[in-house]
């Protein structure tokens, strides 16, 4: 596995006698201090002299963080280096050390640091500094990304603070191990065996967040068992919280509204029964008896089957502030999710969530975040903003994105989403003349609110490569490095990524993140192009399956989506249709009602259009479709010949297994152009456009093709 | 991962720079060749001058041999070493230059090596010579292992052949990758990924297996699923034969009896139609075209409700020989499973499979292997051979041993089943005279057979240590071992794992190996002493439930197998009873007819005792019965003690992992006594023997535990 390379084989290496002392099997991730070894030894040798705590300081956090600053050098620094320098660690309020340097850490917060380069006592000194221990260990991960990406500690003056204080991974992982929508093998979280063996990877995880700065994890699929709730798995997650915590890790809890039913024998889940209420208090009293610095719940009700308030004919807003009411006495925040659609509605899937939660705007309590996917149906790849951000000013909104792609080609598809969650965060909400755009929504800048959110559903599993893929690694660190800054550059973010995890030669980093950047529209192209949205099988979502239409939802149905007939193909949302573009802020819903201003991108997922309209550069609707289709299969034959120029850049296990992942990726790329071309050219009754290869097979074929294993299905 | 460290590293271990390169994860095995630099470089220093395959040798087997040689002597030999000896391998039919060694190779099979140290023109030499290419991999393993031990090379003469033809394991892993009875992850096979992506991890596998003798490989469950045969599955399977191959190891498939009806149309699956006969000569033609040396089909037919010749009427001989038939002429063989019981047979369980097959002896074609669990029941803690052996001697039978821990406390029990396979191995079927072990009915000795075969239901998953836990590779390297030799001494076999995996220090050695041959004991201590079986929570096997009696079909109910009143405990299986003991040969089955014969062992296995029933010692049945459940948890208390005075033996990771998994072990030991002795006392009606603790809890306590998510459950 590799966790640990001790400074000894550094030496080896410095002095060139160590090859790679082990296969690269991904396991670990960004944090490779070892494999930099060699280009930033002359950088840290002024700091040979090692890592100190300020004197005073006791917070496991700051501990924590020079632990690890030691490990970073151990591995990195040359024994030979004769440097007296030091690196100092701490806070003012821990250290009268660190408080005697008189550091500015004004605007830092608890979880903010300062990494500056001085002269202490005629000797250089790098300090790291925060108001809390948190920021130290953040300060400490960021003086480790400098160096591993080979930059300058020479005149090192670094201020940074999160601007989204709960940054959380969502794990949808069920007890019996298995993960819904997971790519990576099982859930980490190995619950027979806890809480009497801590795995080893438990730490190696949080470290990772921490790396990142992720500081909560959610440890139950939000489609949540009763059981979770009992005494024996409080004790598991309270064995995992004591392993996360110097971390600076919060543990969270998915709840089922009905767990009073469940596991209490109360006869309702009623959230103004005071029954129902007191036993959430008093199985909140429990939890935090176990895991005092216990983050909250997070709730998916009345959602695709699971239970919740509107079964009693109560609000979402009721359901929400009984569970806060019950942690707001410990500190505890309640995720509550505005993921619903109910069975029974007939309204656009994509408005329901708008038409059910902005009546509620200002009646949820202070501790409650309403968590919102980025876009109004579920994570494909590719949606307009959610048409809640801007619209609930007096409620803060988190912004929930899926980092496992169940959408987007399960583990085998090279599709970066840094890209996804710039466009989506950058969007512009229209509720002011400017600077409304939905990061100010999630930040809270733009109402003012302190409690703020984001929530990655996690890609992370059991595989020693964490993700599945090694280029999935780098979604759960650009999730990471938004949530920290929801502005953040993706293109920076990439490039930060490949540096660490693989070389910081700009001959490797430069055409690799060019990949990345280019991935996702690729994506958008050979599966649902110019706004098509939800043509995946059903149920398992592995590859296409546009023709399916007989399922007993109309919202199962990918049909339902692209409405595709004779004539024409898209789902009218203008006035003239389910008008879902009327829930944007009025500039905003301009634009995406315009055929003409609403754009490419989200063209046929908010009209209606027929298959022979001219687009602006001339061709008909038909032929840019299929067109589109080709680009998208061309640009990941381009990933793959790309790919393979880097070979002697990387070593050959993440080599190899990119290249045969991006072979994968061709292959099924073809057959959603295929398939879907095929489909919508029966549909159409359109023959193919001059010069364009047919599909390989007939419609029949794709239509029979099953996946009754395929991974990641609920159950 | 560490698959491998680079000889420059081994040098930088030999000069003392390398610490630990990283975490000692499990992956490595017992492969650990530059753990054991340092002791083994003097021996090794001879023959720095290389690995060369004999001039004309091209078998694939010999090429991975070599590389295998070179691999181990990079990591061991100190780069310093100024020997020119050599180590040579080949075959004398590939190799003009092995000939002329004029070496005696007869009685080696195909799969048989010779070791043996020569002077070659001048230079010490040694020579892995074998009349195949798999004969040539094994001895370069045998070397290997030899090293590892730190056994001396200077006079090295080793022969050795398998006597045991098919040494086979089962995976009972679904195509939707989880394991059924698996306990250290997922599948290995990520069915998702294959063909396109061939995990490293399968050439891990092979190797580990080729280490240890294993040629093949089950690689879906004996509940399969009939897409397994599909030709996208088959696809998958040949990719994986093809990583196989080398490592001269087979894929083998299981075969769902009804495939020919959910696959092929048909309206039925009698083996004696004609359609029915040349769809599964098609289906084999389909498979031999993609895979030519696949080894063929196990199959579970009539039992636990899969499908069989018995829908049909027609016998397992007639099942079994129509899928031979559609094998032969390809050279492949099938294992048919003798594991049987009819949901609607009264007759006792552990008499079923005899009754059905015995009558069939002799009716079996040429290349069909009847397959027989070690014991009558299902892989109990412990259980009397199966009577099966010695009773058919016209039919070759293969013995199934289960390596994962089902019924032994799944990956967290140490269990080492070396002496669980000596002890049925070397039973006395008492069809002889003497010499008539089922050792030798198994490798074909007693009747000339030469079709034989073992099979081990794998113990391997997606866990990082292959097999959930340390000491559970243990198991795996014994089945290898005993296939090999079904004579191997348990001990030894233990010794070497031990040394291999850990360290050869005696220090370590011994007292790990005899906490290793304890350990069985201790489990059947502490689950089921004296006989009992079966008395694990249904369905999961999960924890003890011995008061589980109203399930719909009797033998799914522990209390079928205890069958405990007021009077006494036990199963009469003596002519007052089901007379299962008439199964056996007449001296055995009058041994355990006796009361005073049987043994403690077999006690309750074969008799219904009364309480107050006084054994040798002098203590009455109940006594003894409390004593040994309590003598289990003592024993496992002992091995907890016994390992942490290991801790200066053992990396941190494994330490601890071993330390926490006995931890637990000792606690459920506890539950398993608590539970088992609060039950028994109740329906006994006795009081606890004088001195005995009393259970944590009453017995509504035990009975209320649930446990819905224990791992390895079917679906």
């Amino acid at each position: 596995m590799g966790r640990y390379g001790g400074w000894r084989c550094a030496v080896a290496l410095a002095i060139g006698l160590c090859g790679p002392a082990q296969a690269e099997d991904g396991h670990d991730l960004w944090l490779r201090y070892s494999a930099h070894a060699g280009s930033v030894s002359a950088s840290l040798a002024p700091f040979a002299g090692g890592v100190t705590v300020a004197s005073g300081e006791r917070d496991a956090r700051v501990l924590t963080a020079a632990s690890e600053l030691r490990r970073a050098l151990d591995a990195m620094v040359a024994a030979g280096g004769t440097g007296t320098g030091e690196i100092v660690l701490g806070t003012p309020a821990g250290s009268p050390q660190l408080r005697s340097l008189g550091l500015d850490l004004h605007g830092l917060g608890e979880e903010g640091y300062l990494l500056r380069r001085l002269v202490v006592q005629g000797r250089p000194t790098i300090v790291v500094a925060g108001n809390g221990g948190a920021g130290v260990l953040y300060g400490a991960f960021a003086l480790t990304r400098r160096i591993e990406q080979g930059l300058s500690l020479d005149r090192l003056d670094e201020r940074s603070a999160p601007k989204v204080k709960l940054r959380v991974l969502d794990h949808w992982d069920n007890l019996d191990r298995s993960v819904e929508r997971g790519y990576a093998g099982q859930s980490i979280w190995d619950w027979q065996k806890l809480p009497g063996y801590k795995d080893p990877r438990y730490t190696d995880y949080a470290r990772a967040n921490a790396s990142i700065g992720i500081n909560g994890a959610v440890l139950n699929n939000v489609n949540a068992k009763p059981e979770s709730l009992t005494g024996p798995y409080i004790a598991k997650a309270a064995a995992v919280a004591d392993v996360l915590r110097p971390w600076g890790m919060k543990v969270y809890l998915s709840a089922r509204f009905s767990a009073p039913i469940e596991l209490g024998g109360l006869k309702t889940a009623d959230p103004l029964d005071p029954a129902v209420r007191a036993w959430w208090q008093g199985k909140a009293d429990e939890i935090y008896r176990a895991i005092p610095d216990f983050g909250g719940f997070l709730v998916k009700a009345n959602s695709e089957g699971q239970p919740g308030p509107r079964d009693y004919h109560r609000s979402h807003a009721d359901g929400a502030n009984m569970l806060a009411a019950a942690l707001a006495s410990h500190g505890g925040t309640v995720m509550w999710r505005a993921f619903v659609y109910a069975e029974t509605n007939p309204e656009d899937r994509a408005k329901q969530a708008h038409s059910e939660f902005k009546p509620l705007d200002g009646r949820f309590a202070d501790n409650v975040l309403l968590q919102v996917k980025n876009g109004p149906i579920d994570f494909q790849p590719r949606e307009p903003f959610h048409s809640l951000f801007g619209a609930m000013p007096r409620t803060p909104l988190a912004i929930e994105f899926q980092l496992t792609k169940e959408y987007l080609g399960f583990a085998t598809h090279l599709v970066y989403l840094g890209t996804l969650f710039a466009e989506t965060l950058r969007s512009d909400t229209g509720v002011r003349a400017h600077g409304a755009s939905v990061a100010s929504v999630v930040d809270g800048k733009l109402e003012g609110h302190r409690l703020t959110g984001m929530a990655g559903v996690a890609n992370i599993g059991s595989d020693c490569n964490w993700t599945g893929s090694v280029f999935d690694q780098a979604n759960w660190y650009a999730f990471g490095r938004f949530a920290w800054d929801p502005e953040a550059d993706p293109r920076a973010v990439a490039e930060e990524w490949a540096a660490m995890t693989f070389t910081d030669d700009a001959r490797f980093v430069q055409p690799a993140v060019d990949m990345m950047m280019r991935s996702r529209q690729a994506a958008v192209d050979y599966m649902t192009p110019l706004g098509l949205a939800h043509l995946m099988g059903t149920g398992h979502h592995y590859g296409p399956a546009p023709w399916v239409a007989d399922l007993a939802r109309p919202e199962w149905n990918p049909a339902y989506y692209h409405r595709a007939d004779r004539n024409g193909i898209g789902f009218d949302r203008t006035r003239s249709g389910s008008n879902a573009v009327a829930q944007y802020a009025p500039r905003v819903a301009r634009r995406f009602a315009g055929l003409d201003t609403v754009g490419d991108d989200y063209l046929l997922w908010f009209h209606h259009v027929p298959w022979d309209y001219r687009l602006k550069g001339g061709a008909t609707l038909w032929e840019t479709l299929v067109r589109r289709y080709d680009r998208g299969v061309a640009a990941v034959a381009a990933m793959r010949a790309q790919w393979e120029r880097l070979r002697p850049f990387a070593d050959a296990e993440r080599f190899e297994q990119t290249a045969a992942f991006l072979r994968i990726q061709e292959g099924e790329a073809r057959w959603w152009r295929d398939a879907s071309v095929a489909y919508f050219a029966n549909v159409s009754g359109r023959p193919l456009p001059a010069g364009v290869t047919a599909p390989a097979h007939d419609l029949a074929y794709y239509q029979a093709l099953r996946f009754p294993y395929a991974p990641g299905q609920a159950h």
